[in-house]
């Protein structure tokens, strides 16, 4: 921002007192005008949710509504609760398709029903509509707001008749062209109509088979659509190729950061769930303790009890550590690199999945490259290590420790990459292959190579 | 996509013979038209640069550089290279100003500045003040063709300047009002003109002060502030506050799953660079094995150098060791337990630090929190935990186990939870708190944590 923006909080919400007593909402209103709603939504979001209910009361609902949609959803939903339903009903006139029926599906059903009696029919049928698609589908996040035109307008009619539905559109710089049967034939856009002659006919100057999204569709599949063909709004079609919705460059870019949100939060072994109160939803500064702990503990616990292999893997060679006790010296250095390197493999995989640049078909290819890779790292990091081992160890735990060093380095990076691929070929979410997995998986594996090595070199030892 | 797109590659390619001469071009510009040009350079990207280039000499100039944007950077960079260069002065003409930037800086110092003096003087100049911007920032990334107006005109004025200047322009759809001396005073939407009255002013219908970027704004920044506000496009102005260029929507998608990408490598302790061979820009299937071992190698050796430590802790403690060797049986349990609570705790802060959820100054109250939340993870990881001391280890090595595991899991979140918060105190990129080097630093905690309350709780029960 250009400028700082000042928000006289003291001056308008006293630290205690019946608010709606002393706030002065002409204030606020002049602020509707001034400020963008986006601005106001952060500096409403320091206050009290029941005091901002409180000056929505006094705003038009069309401030309202703007500013509204540009909250987190808590604080929506808190808003919402302490607006009467009136009130709230002409704010939801005022939003957009999309924005109210995530509003309204946060309520409480009967609250949900109560208002949607409030509102125009149309209105009603179209939430109805729009609350049927699962979420984070192209449905779930599409808006019915769109201008449709007729093959066989002219060019000036066309733009007629944007200019009069403007104010009701999500956007009008693309116009989607329909038959009698609503069947999606071509998209024209506002630059294309004012370039054209006024006498041209839509059908002639309409680009056929336009780019389309399926209301079932995942939301990601179509966000990532949009980008690669840099696309303002995208429409969206059911079964029958009739035209329901479309999605506009907006709302893609809240799909991009949620699910590149999630895919980090996999990464880091906290688990996702879906549904409104999601820690990607609220937010970490938001976010109850309780619901951090539901998010961590399970996989922690899972882990725990993954590592008593590793603990049986160790008990197994009990007998070599008694007699050489360096070893264990070395061994959280061992396992904690294979757990790197498949860390390491498995952050470039998972995120290469997740954005298209890698597909099942290439696994064995990287898999011959990886185990080159491996290879020279785990020699690189097999040389560094014994000099340690010489040192702390003598040459025989020096030796044991390189050998081990490669050994681990290469499993651990084939797992990491490995892991990704096996879980999308089960159709899962290859962001689960988490760094936190991946470790723990390593971990056993490392213990097992590492005292494998050792006893068969320290046997040989005794032998000579 | 609703079709399925064809491409008869073994028509148009022979497998062996001068390309040239058996590659039937005008079947290319059929498709030139018919095709959008992000689904041809998908599928240009499985031919052979040179038969590309041959290819591209066929077609008209505008084609190719639409297909061209759509291209990887290495492929744009490897088909510049094998054309002659009238022919890619003409097409680099085509491309938009930030587009031929990024193209022109790729090449060898020589050939880029032959190709500038095959360009227009204005195109020259242009792409010579582009070029002059940071990597990374605003001026690097936007272009110059964006229309503006002057205060004074009228609607209609307005909407026949933009009809002119469309096919120039990236975009039409907001002009910028600009005084005499290039400053921004205001911004007006097609969609605005198209509703005024022919006859109002701009000054009078126009935005005022409208949502602006520096030239040297970081580029993430910028992005994040069109999200924010729902930008289209967004002006950038210099230090003067006169319009230099715009940045509009589709610029701004390759921006965040750029900085995304770059943060989850960072997490993965893969080392970031920046240039154009960058990992981001060139994607893992297409990087070299060199350029993976480079990116990965520096951070495992490092994380190999800090285990010494905790080999180091362990030596210490090795009397406590060969006491009671079922101690061991316990380390990678613990110390990964340490580090996985560590690496969800880093995470969650990396990503709500770079999205903006969280700032500085929200780091005590998190501290607070998160010890609760630790403790309580602990709590149930330690009584989880001691299940299996019992079983393993007698009554003994169970107490030491779970005290050590609420210690360590504290020890481990709390580290996660400060690592990205002072690397941003210090204005590192706090992405660098990667799970890996969070995991190395709990391994050392872990380790003197548990023999020293082994030491303790054993040294206690000999005097008991």
């Amino acid at each position: 921002m250009n400028k700082p923006l000042k928000f006289p909080t003291s001056q308008f919400v006293p630290e205690t007192g019946n608010a709606s007593e002393s706030v002065d909402k002409t204030d606020f209103t002049r602020l509707c005008a001034a400020e963008h709603p986006a601005d106001l939504a952060v500096q409403f979001s320091e206050f009290d949710m029941e005091q901002v209910a409180d000056i929505f009361t006094g705003l038009s609902p069309d401030c309202c509504a703007d500013v509204l949609v540009h909250m987190d959803y808590d604080d929506q939903r808190e808003i919402a609760r302490h607006l009467p339903d009136d009130i709230l009903a002409r704010i939801i006139a005022h939003m957009s398709s999309d924005d109210r029926v995530d509003l309204i599906q946060s309520m409480p059903d009967e609250r949900g029903e109560g208002l949607l009696h409030l509102l125009a029919k149309t209105e009603r049928e179209d939430i109805r509509r729009l609350s049927s698609y699962e979420e984070d589908t192209a449905g779930a996040i599409m808006t019915s707001e769109y201008a449709t035109l007729s093959p066989n307008f002219t060019a000036r009619l066309a733009i007629d008749k944007l200019r009069l539905e403007a104010p009701d559109k999500e956007t009008i710089y693309y116009a989607y062209v329909i038959d009698t049967e609503r069947r999606l034939i071509g998209q024209v856009s506002l630059r294309e109509l004012i370039l054209a002659k006024p006498n041209a006919r839509i059908e002639d100057i309409m680009r056929r088979d336009p780019i389309r999204a399926n209301v079932h569709d995942d939301q990601e599949a179509v966000a990532r659509q949009m980008a690669k063909y840099d696309l303002l709004a995208i429409p969206v079609t059911n079964g029958n190729d009739a035209m329901v919705g479309i999605i506009t460059f907006d709302d893609v870019h809240d799909v991009i950061e949620e699910e590149a949100t999630e895919d980090f939060h996999r990464m880091g072994s906290i688990s996702s769930g879906t549904g409104g109160d999601d820690l990607v939803d609220i937010g970490l500064k938001d976010a109850s303790s309780w619901l951090l702990i539901q998010k961590r503990l399970p996989w922690l616990l899972a882990l725990v009890f993954m590592n008593i292999f590793s603990g049986a893997g160790i008990a197994f060679y009990e007998e070599t550590i008694q007699t050489t006790v360096a070893l264990v010296f070395f061994l959280p250095l061992l396992i904690g690199s294979g757990g790197n390197a498949g860390a390491q493999s498995a952050t470039l995989m998972v995120r290469a999945l997740a954005i298209g640049d890698v597909v099942m078909k290439d696994w064995l290819r990287l898999i011959g490259k990886e185990v080159g890779i491996a290879l020279c790292i785990g020699a690189c990091m097999g040389v560094a290590v014994s000099f340690i081992g010489i040192f702390r160890g003598g040459p025989d735990v020096a030796v044991i420790v390189s050998l081990a060093m490669v050994c681990v380095v290469l499993f651990g990076s084939l797992l990491g990459l490995s892991l990704p691929f096996l879980l999308t070929h089960f159709k899962l979410d290859p962001a689960t292959a988490s760094a936190p997995l991946v470790t723990s998986i390593a971990d056993i594996g490392g213990v097992v190579i590492y005292f494998a090595i050792a006893t068969w070199y320290l046997g040989l030892g005794t032998i000579a």
